[in-house]
């Protein structure tokens, strides 16, 4: 059973878990797409057979003001401005011939903001980026200059398999906040949910809490996100990381703001499962993703496994990045 | 063949194309999606069973400062800067525990600056949005209330084709500026590409002109973007319009900066056959798609469909959104 | 003494204060300027003769993302980020020659986030601007295009006079949230602080009511913002107006968030007395002031006039600018 | 006379003048004011006293997106957006009550966009910010934590003294570009200007160069801004350092985009006078002013100095910021 690491130690327990986890020069120095070397042609073939109804789902929370972020780190939400409108164009100011008119727009957005892929530039180990890179060389006021996300433009596409915790293991649906998956918890799920659900080298795996769920009925009772950005939630537990390393999984999402538990496991810690994903196993952590239609409907018919594309916006030097996800049955 | 219009009369070519190609209130006065009526589930089978190979290409140019965007009408190119990143980290600046540190950004970014899909509220005729909508009902200054992008998140994911219309009517590969491709452009590339290229109803169309290709060899000779962003360009003859109307695509995307050809086909034009194609046919416009790749594998193989995911970021109320397509062979 | 409003014909009460208080054709059918025309070379010789010791006070807030904005209307707070860094000069990455490096940075921001001008752009009267204009004649998606900001650039620098009515009027130097500041407490706070406080024609009046003083000591007890952006406050009474027109003053500023009391003082209301000054008058108002510091020198000396100039950041076309006002005395 | 910079050693140049001209300390070692220490009450009663006439100058730049700026190091122009306009209040979609309508902007912008104050954490030596910092304890991805633009917020008025080297020197009134302003030049304006020229400490001095005067007329003849922003242009010569150190004035401001001669007097060299003038002096350059309305009046009149407000707007931990100079005499 999972070994519940010392809550006073967790330098230690990070330095532990990234020895075992560590997939520095698995790809050669040079490497730039650390798990995403598992998504190959053959799981993409994979994927695509999946596709049996062709129904498709978007994974994607919204981009606007109306989000979760209250502007920690200068984290704010998108700010979505017209350039023209449709009322400028009706009333005639805008000066084209023949009548045409026309309706242009811009936004301003953290890149965190809302649905994203974190890219291999946006954790860092004691100044220790992924490959054994100083964090210096990597990203700078510039950007991310070695593993900026536009490196995975055209990759992310292959076998997507969802993990509804929040139902297998929860109560109506939700894990609490506060509430450590771990690997017993990955496992019962899986058992669960049949063989569909299986977890292998090159999968993107999701992982629902119910999280967003929860936040959206909050919503809808006029009570706003509350602390949906930053604030408790169920997620990983630390204690999966060698999990996670040895399923050779490409890529995982959850419905949460920080894919790990929080509060973190630790009586001081800030984030210390990706302190491992990120900078040691090179892997692509997506968060702020909706899985509940998607969910709902693999409760529905037990096949938790669908092509997904989730290619983030690529931003050059980017060290994470929006994405749209469509996932497709 | 293909009949020219009266360059003259842009506003009576207009009326008369928009009568023959009207797609209003063919799927009830509420609707939002326009031709992406078209892609369904079906489709997609069709689309997710063109994977052969597993093979993957990203048809997305770069969202970065370096971009061809002018400034026209408030286009400029995306400035994306950094809220934290890894000299702060490695030099230790940054008050986290246990050694952990992170890098995040942040974008300012006009929606149609790089690879982008156009909304229905892009565009209008004569002070109307898709659907015979007023226009001033569907875009304020608080963005598209109707037909905002977001309505589409999930959708474009189905079979894609690809006519290279640069490698088969061209020279070298591709179209010169003021080049119109017509029907007869369009058939004969067809025709050439073999039965793979067949277009119908519910296919996203990429058609390339090979000015992209042009656009990067004169960058790479340091004589930058030139007018690429709103200059002169190969592009989709007025003419096509019934074609397209007539084949009940679901969307189509160039590799140029306007999707028509450029200068426009009439004494005193802008964009006409936008404004047959959004407002009255509400078809969804792809610009400045990076189709090289995709077509030098096509060009190899004979292969011209493929699988296709194109889902716009979901920007609320957004009259265009950028887009990370992916292509899977 | 002051007449109150019939609290439930704001239309009314508005139709009859415009009236009594137009400024239209004052000054010429073409007049960008309003009130401001009243700010004459005579009373900058006026004010800059009000520089007795050479103390200076900066009025303005921070502009950062601690603000009070709360995203009503898409107003946030302001957003700063760097383009460059001494962390990454200090380590080299920024390849100048010769030892130098550099810091740029960047700001996105409502122009109404903090310390203000209201430009005559900013409020219409039932689809009219100032001096009669049509609204959408005046602004439009590309700005305000008639009155826009620039147009006042070099102007505003002349008389200040402080009127503390916070500490004239109020408990412990401040107003509480509602109160409505008369004509009587206008004329008792210009009684009690004897002859330096005559206000007149082309001044520039300040009034303060110590909200932001009770801000500042929420904040200072963790109590954060609360609703100083919005929510309610003390503020110059609608029934105000007949006498800030007969004032002839060239502009006027608050503390406060919105210049006027909140709750607007008819039943159903929103800033009823800005649709009387700015349309009607063409009065600058500025909002978010800092009068805190100018206001304890004041009280000390018994010296309630000044030098005050505060030009507005000339964004070309802006409907409101910031402002960094400097008062000399 | 004048004494050549050797034109091969910058850095030992660089290092002399430094070495000459430090402020290091002067003030003590928590100083963040640099030369702004030498503006003092005193002289803010005798720039007072130099309004005679009650005219007042606007020596700001517009702030939009037809600046000069051209993308380097991601300075772009300001780029200015509507939140609500006159066309959405005028056709009544704002949804405010009793007819009042409202326009809101938001503006995105670099801080060295237009007419601008450089602050004393822009450029660094050798990894080194005034006063002996560390750059990188100076300046974070947070910002300038230590000697942020908003520090100087209420200081910058007192006196101002135009120096038109332009009309005294140059040909109809301009600099070529590449002419280096010695300290002979310097001299020969004050001399040729008369009394009002005399500069001295605490003096806020401005320098014209007439190099904006030629692109305007560059703009006039649709010639655009050319190299205005980063290319040739008249400026002070490096070997005015000393001169400026020992005029002990609180700061100097240009017509330029980059204050000293371009291109600057040694064979490999990037701004080598800032890197003397704003780490080792402390002083504060103003580049971008529009000095050319003043020029003329002052031409006229034949008074050079002049009251001065030039405060720029207080972004927290800004590096340089916006201003928007009034000058009255």
């Amino acid at each position: 059973m999972t070994h519940l690491p010392d809550r006073t130690d967790p330098e230690g327990a990070i330095a532990a878990a990234a020895k075992l986890c560590s997939n520095r020069d698995r790809w050669g120095a040079d490497d730039v797409l650390g798990t995403l070397n598992f998504l190959d042609e053959a799981k993409r073939r994979e994927g695509a057979a999946l596709v049996r109804r062709g129904t498709s789902f978007s994974l994607a929370q919204s981009f606007d003001g109306n989000g979760p972020q209250k502007g920690w780190r200068r984290r704010t939400n998108p700010v979505h401005t017209m350039l023209d409108t449709g009322v400028d164009a009706e009333r005639g100011t805008q000066g084209f011939p023949h009548g045409i008119g026309g309706a242009d727009d811009v936004v301003f957005m953290p890149l965190q903001a809302s649905t994203q892929w974190d890219g291999l530039g946006h954790i860092f180990d004691h100044g220790q980026a992924y490959n054994g890179r100083r964090a210096g060389d990597v990203v700078t006021s510039e950007g991310d200059r070695v593993t900026g996300i536009e490196t995975t433009a055209g990759l992310i596409a292959g076998r997507g398999v969802l993990l509804d915790v929040g139902r297998a293991i929860g109560t109506d649906g939700e894990l609490p906040d506060g509430f450590a998956i771990t690997v017993e918890h990955l496992e019962a799920t899986i058992a669960a949910q049949g063989p569909s659900a299986h977890v292998g080298r090159g999968d993107l795996l999701l992982v629902r809490t119910g999280r967003l769920t929860r936040a959206r009925r909050d919503i809808a009772q006029g009570l706003g996100w509350g602390d949906y950005a930053g604030g408790d939630a169920p997620g990983l537990s630390f204690t999966t990381a060698e999990w996670l390393h040895a399923s050779e999984i490409a890529g995982i999402a959850t419905d949460t703001w920080g894919f790990e538990v929080r509060p973190n496991e630790f009586d001081v810690a800030f984030q210390p499962l990706h302190q491992v994903a990120i900078p040691h196993m090179g892997l692509f952590l997506g968060e702020m993703w909706d899985l509940d239609a998607l969910a709902a409907d693999c409760a529905v018919d037990g096949v938790f496994d669908f092509w997904l594309t989730a290619a983030p916006l690529p931003v050059t030097g980017a060290v994470g990045a929006p994405v749209a996800p469509i996932a497709v049955k």
